[in-house]
């Protein structure tokens, strides 16, 4: 395994080309925090780390239960293999309970359950501020086609009902979290990128303590420690199976 | 035809009740002229009178194309008598060309077409500076349930068709529009609000002059005599057939 070099790097994740693999990509995690489209930041020493391994622990999750995804391996202790995509320029958000934008921008109270669950897309482009937008939208857009969004539209639903049972079982409410889809070489749609505390709200579901990124959205502690709880608590579920 | 006391008053009209009818409304337009959710305002004489007299022959051009709304008939130069509705808070904006606040929004080019036209929706709320949203979004926040908002898309796909025909008999291009509905007490859903250079973008379709609010959004000219105009081709159009 070669890592070949730098494809693009993004917010939280540099992207790599592997030696002789033209379709596969090497994923590695960095340090950085980002909210508010960028414009609060900072840097946490072993956010790569626990990023890449709760990543690594959920997708091995999802692939165990037939979810087609990138995911390949876990490389080491910030990268992981994955198959080489086109990503489709949507974030596709699942809520289940109202918090973040959604409380501002439609006057909804936090903690208003959405039965069933809410879905949300938005168009990923830095420079709008990833706007949200419509099915019609998306089509004109992107080059998704109606059955395409409708079945991205229902993995998102079944990667919601799988991983707010994984959670739940480790203590854990899924609040809402986003998901990216890619194009493989023959056309084909999976899911992308990463599932971790950076792309998904997770509530103790005990004490309603916030158990991710919003930590440092809203300066509420120490990220680094709710990760690793995160990350132990996972690893706890595996095992005890 | 006893005019009651005043039911609400919104940016654009005031709202009466109509004596001994109380599934009946008295519709008088005001001289106002708001924009950016009412940042930007004026007054301009004259203005009410040719939005109603606009607005009522639009209306009965609908009418005898079989789109249920709650016009009944003009009254006088500034109001309209209608069936009393409950309104869902919807804007449904049909888009046949790029303009406005998509343009920026999506960092779509003016001037371009979409075939099929694009619908969008809008949280009719002043608080929120009338948020878009998607149709689930809809089902959460108001009580129309899926059928009746396809019925609602199809309607709107319908006046469109329907008044792109009718401008463009008068030499405009019928760009975008908003539409309101509400219910009538037996809970079916007709066409209600105004269809006005208000709630349309319209174009010469020679010089591609616009001949609509975005006269008064931006500044252009003298909006008085542009709505002027639309009241005289819209009438010639009615007297030539
Ligand atoms: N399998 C994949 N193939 C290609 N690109 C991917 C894949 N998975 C994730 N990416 C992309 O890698 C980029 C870097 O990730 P990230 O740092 O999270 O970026 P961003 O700043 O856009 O959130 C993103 O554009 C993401 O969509
Ligand atoms: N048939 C109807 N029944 C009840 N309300 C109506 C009807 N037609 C229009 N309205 C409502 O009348 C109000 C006044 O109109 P307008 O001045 O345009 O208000 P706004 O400031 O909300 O745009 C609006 O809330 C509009 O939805
Ligand atoms: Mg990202
Ligand atoms: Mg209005």
């Amino acid at each position: 395994m070669m890592k070949g070099s730098l494809l693009y790097e993004g917010k939280a994740k540099r992207v790599y080309h592997v030696e002789g693999q033209p379709e596969q990509l090497i994923l590695s995690y960095k340090n950085d925090a980002t909210a508010f489209n960028g414009k609060k930041k900072d840097q946490f020493e072993g956010k790569g780390r626990l990023n890449n391994l709760i990543t690594s622990k959920i997708f091995d999750y999802l692939k165990q239960r037939n979810i087609p995804s990138h995911f390949i391996e876990e490389l080491n202790d910030t990268e992981q293999l994955v198959a080489k995509t086109t990503i489709i320029p949507l974030e596709v958000v699942v809520r289940n309970i109202a918090a973040g934008s959604i409380t501002r921008r439609l006057g909804i109270q936090e903690k208003e359950r959405f039965n069933p669950p809410l879905i949300e897309l938005f168009y990923k482009k830095d420079e709008l501020d990833d706007p949200i937008i419509n099915d019609q939208h998306a089509y004109h857009l992107t080059d998704v086609n109606k059955a395409e969004l409708d079945s991205i539209k229902d993995k998102a639903l079944e990667v919601n009902a799988l991983l707010a049972n994984l959670f739940k079982q480790t203590g854990l409410d899924l609040v809402d979290f986003k998901l990216e889809f890619g194009r493989l070489a023959d056309g084909t749609i999976v899911l992308a990128d990463e599932i971790s505390p950076d792309t998904c709200r997770l509530w103790d579901d005990k004490t309603g303590e916030k158990m991710d990124k919003d930590v440092f959205r809203e300066n509420l502690g120490d990220l680094i420690s709710v990760y690793k709880i995160i990350l132990q608590r996972l690893e706890e579920h595996t095992c005890a199976k």
